[in-house]
């Protein structure tokens, strides 16, 4: 399986380098050289430790001692939704047998969590009645980016530290805007009415649409917003973009270049009112919640096309569903939605201009292998009391 | 329906100020005021006329006295696919009773080519036999770039010109770019993977794959693949491409900023063993024909992918097949079908990582109704007489 990580991981220049070393030297990289240059993309002070497990876990001795001490640090996963993350960090983790990877679905985590150390949600909210029962527990994360998964609250009363992976370095953020591409040329190309043509052996239709010439709204220009509009910049397009506060120091320098309208949220209307394309790519908050309301969606411009790759409840589903009908809306595109799982059955997918992917917009062989570094190696520095390098802490 | 024209190609800058003016300074516009750098990005080498037009259509007098007097002149569609190139092209000249536009299947052309000035071929071949019937043509065209639907050289014989619409102009290579982006990141994602996905109710499966750290091939570095390579830059990716003739005035300046690695036919192979993902972006010859065959794929490493938007016949059926059936292959993106319209039950489509598209990758607005004006004008153009401005003459 090594010999599979590392050709998969091989395209990622970073990754062939940790990977193609010998395990343990890979092992000693990754756990005592995180480069400046890893720490400055993360956005970190610097060193973080979580308070009370380094004393814990130091007093373990040597890890090259660790055959048969019993001295496990336990992760648990809560499934059974995307897969490959428990899997992947399970394959990242397979030489350090003193950490166990378990996952169980979610209804078994209230009877499981107190033997655990980390806890590793996915879609799914951990609330404070099962946080309580987590006697053991150190650190909680969410595989991949937002943390709506944890009651940040709750573990921060149980003196447990809640961890965000940053998506700016995972690939999540590249990954959900190559996807967020992928869904805005198949509803502009009409994917359903390209399948049904192939099947009726027609040829030359549908009469598709470009980018090429379009007025793209982005909502929300945090790590992906600015992944997205660097890769829509040379098809011929203008980008306009809302965000809440744009003096922050995580934009990149050419902002400009990439942006040729910027607005606050309050901009959101008359924006909406220019752009052929919005692509909605903000966090869910309890303002964001429903943003993408009536009011919105027709301010937008009759014949537009909209996209979410970011979370399902950001828009409102009768708003959409209502111009959709109506035939204000010429498309939608979207890779997560109200529900999840979503009923494949659902109204909402009948329109024939409407594509829905399985929440996998960040699911990719470089963002999950990437991510699986990161819950690995957090492990890791938390069994031996070490550094963390590949996380933020939100509390 | 007027309306709805200069609404549609508004997002068109160029489209919108012939069209926005009032219509009969757009016709005068049209056919008596190609800009300059009209002409120039026709690579046109200036005004040009059809031998023997000009003498039989001026002598029908003031175009303003059409009306009634019965002379017309008529263009041949040879139906029946890709329905929207004789929609267009009858809309664009819809307040010009004095053009007839008809579309007939193939099959009945040869019983109507006789009462016809033009004629405007999709992806059937017009043969010598038919040709040798058009006893009134003037001009044949194809709606599309490549002229495989044409015996140039029975054409030249009955004095017939041949007629291209230049590509890079209409809009029709930023299409196939658009088209060549969402098929790559369509198999990337495994498009019908994550359909199944949704109907099973499940989430976050399958992982995809990203372009990001990508090495990509470009095999035909034309009007499209300059297309392609700019889109695909941002996306960090390495981009190889091969062209006959890199000393060619049609490249961009900028194109070694666009290309890592330029070569010859004769790299196809090493450069394919160095590539992720392989686009087929060439013209059709006697030369290109089953070009990607068994030598190629195998060379092409294991677990990349293949795009085709070009024509069908660059690929061997069989190579592909085999290599998809050994997993050497792991998807396959195309356009363009070997034979189309193509068998929605042939076993190459049974692959779950094949996406077969109707032969849409030029069939957008922006190109349609640019390529409805190519045809409209040189119509035109032909009854008054005057200078043609929108297509190039191969013979």
């Amino acid at each position: 399986m090594a010999g599979a990580i590392v050709g998969r991981l091989g395209r990622h220049p970073t990754s062939l380098l940790l990977l193609t070393l010998p395990r343990h030297a890979a092992a000693h990289h990754r756990l005592h050289s995180p480069s400046s240059s890893q720490v400055a993309r993360a956005g970190l002070p610097g060193a973080c430790f979580v308070s009370g497990c380094v004393g814990q876990y130091s007093k373990m001795g040597d890890p090259s001692e660790r055959n048969g001490h019993g001295a496990l640090t336990r992760v648990l996963f809560c499934g059974p939704y995307w897969p490959a993350s428990t899997n992947y960090t399970r394959e990242y983790l397979q030489d350090y047998p003193f950490i166990q990877v378990d996952e169980v679905g979610l209804e078994q985590v209230p009877d499981v969590i107190h033997s655990y150390h980390i806890c590793v949600v996915k879609n799914k909210r951990i609330d404070s009645d099962i946080i309580a029962k987590a006697t053991q527990m150190k650190i909680i994360m969410q595989y991949g980016v937002g943390l709506e998964g944890v009651d940040v609250n709750a573990a921060t009363e149980h003196k447990i530290k809640v961890a965000r992976i940053p998506g700016s370095t995972t690939g999540n953020a590249v990954s959900c805007a190559e996807m967020a591409i992928y869904l805005t040329l198949g509803i502009l190309r009409k994917q359903k009415e390209m399948d049904t043509a192939v099947n009726r052996k027609d040829l030359g239709v549908p009469v598709g649409d470009t980018l090429f010439g379009k007025t793209i709204l982005i909502l929300g220009f945090g790590a992906i917003g600015i992944e997205v509009a660097k890769r829509l910049r040379p098809f011929g397009v203008k980008i306009l973009a809302t965000k809440r506060n744009w003096s922050s120091d995580t934009l990149p320098s050419y902002v400009d270049e990439l942006v040729d309208k910027k607005g606050g949220p309050e901009d959101m209307y008359e924006f909406a009112g220019e752009a052929n394309i919005v692509i909605a790519c903000m966090t869910l908050t309890s303002e964001t919640i429903g943003i993408v309301d009536h009011k919105f969606v027709s301010s937008m411009k009759k014949g537009s096309y909209l996209v979410n790759i970011a979370r399902g409840r950001l828009l409102d589903y009768k708003a959409v569903f209502d111009h959709l009908e109506s035939g204000h809306l010429a498309g939608l595109g979207i890779d997560v939605a109200w529900m999840e799982p979503f009923d494949p059955e659902d109204p909402v997918l009948k329109f024939p201009n409407v594509i829905l992917t399985p929440h996998v917009a960040g699911v990719t062989e470089y963002s999950y292998r990437t991510m699986a570094k990161s819950v690995g190696d957090t492990a890791l520095q938390l069994h031996l009391g070490e550094a963390f390098t590949e996380v933020e802490f939100v509390n």
